[in-house]
């Protein structure tokens, strides 16, 4: 087995998925997470300036979420065999992920670190007004995305287990969590999509999953 | 074969590249092209409310442009052999994504068809303001992606063959097709990347692909 170390922050934000995946999985991974006072110390060593990043022993970073995600998904078989599953695990996928970035942009306008907005450009937007707009733009996703996947799920078996039918697969593990800042903040929301609530219950169920989310550092975002 | 019908507006946008897949495969689908002011109508069809949609033989219309990247290049035969060249393409893909994603965001706010900020809410930001925000986001992300993708191109033979080397990809397709909007809009900025510069001119002499693109309808984005 390589020797694995994921370079995020202190959060769960966009690794989380990528964690979940690991503790499914019983592989052992260095889980090197950056505080964001140390942030400019590291940037200039991952490949494209930004984390998460995935290291495989010691010899090459290699940067993207997603592409991150599927290649720990083939790695531990949860990817589906055919061209077809793999296609719906997919789009199921990236309609998580357009969720997770447009969360992830307003968050960060909101918090002030890595603001879209930069007052005293000649754009000069104020900050608050962006904020407000991101959170629309994020907001606007989520009506667009929630309903297609809460159908996508019921197509088989009645939306009772999980995404692919009765194994769970990479797109389980993201509906957990790319979804879990969005429950936190606006669990009322959440209601009008009972299935995809059942299916990110049933994955916190997982008894690996179950194990890790225990021990988990918290943190709030 | 199946019959694939695949729904975008009248441009190149996020569909260009798999319209690109399609003719270097040399299979035959229906590229149906919608005007904006018929939006509305076709709308609704749509899964998740947005377009590149793929249809197959008229039963299933499935979203996301990369899902549908994916699947018609494993189809295709463009998407690698080992689970580590997956990951190498993927992540060219992403970053090129990422790219096309904000200039997409900037376009349709300059544009106003499909605008992020909205005259009228609480937020109310001056939408001329969120247009330099979005181009100067969309900058900031070329600035630092297209380095480490020059960095991979050159990582490999030198950077005058393809990503993987001798064979063209998924990947290689994209930087041709991703890049195309960046390019026209700002060719000053790619001198710094010549041997990007130097990929897309050997996609666009591929022989299927430079008989797509003198065939293909004209279009400002």
């Amino acid at each position: 087995m390589p020797a694995y170390a994921l370079f995020y922050f202190n959060g769960r934000g966009r690794a989380e998925v990528l964690r979940m995946l690991f503790a499914m999985a019983d592989v052992k991974y260095t889980d090197k997470r950056i505080e964001f006072n140390d942030w400019e110390k590291y940037k200039k060593d991952m490949p494209s300036l930004t984390v998460p990043v995935l290291d495989i022993d010691g010899k090459n970073k290699m940067p993207e979420t997603m592409a991150i995600a599927r290649f720990l998904a083939r790695e531990f078989g949860l990817y589906g065999k055919t061209n077809m599953d793999m296609f719906r695990i997919d789009y199921i996928c990236d309609c998580l992920y357009e969720i997770m970035h447009d969360y992830m942009r307003y968050f960060h306008e909101k918090d002030g670190r890595f603001r879209v907005s930069q007052t005293g450009t000649s754009g000069n937007a104020n900050p608050n007004n962006m904020t407000v707009e991101l959170h629309r733009c994020y907001m606007d996703t989520c009506r667009r995305v929630l309903p297609f996947l809460e159908r996508t799920l019921e197509s088989r078996n009645n939306g009772n287990q999980y995404f692919m039918g009765d194994q769970i697969m990479l797109c389980d593990v993201m509906c957990y969590a790319f979804l879990e800042n969005s429950f936190n903040e606006n669990q009322a929301m959440f209601t009008s999509y009972p299935k995809l609530m059942g299916l990110r219950t049933k994955v916190a169920a997982h008894p690996k999953i179950s194990a890790y989310l225990k021990k988990r550092p918290t943190s709030n975002w």
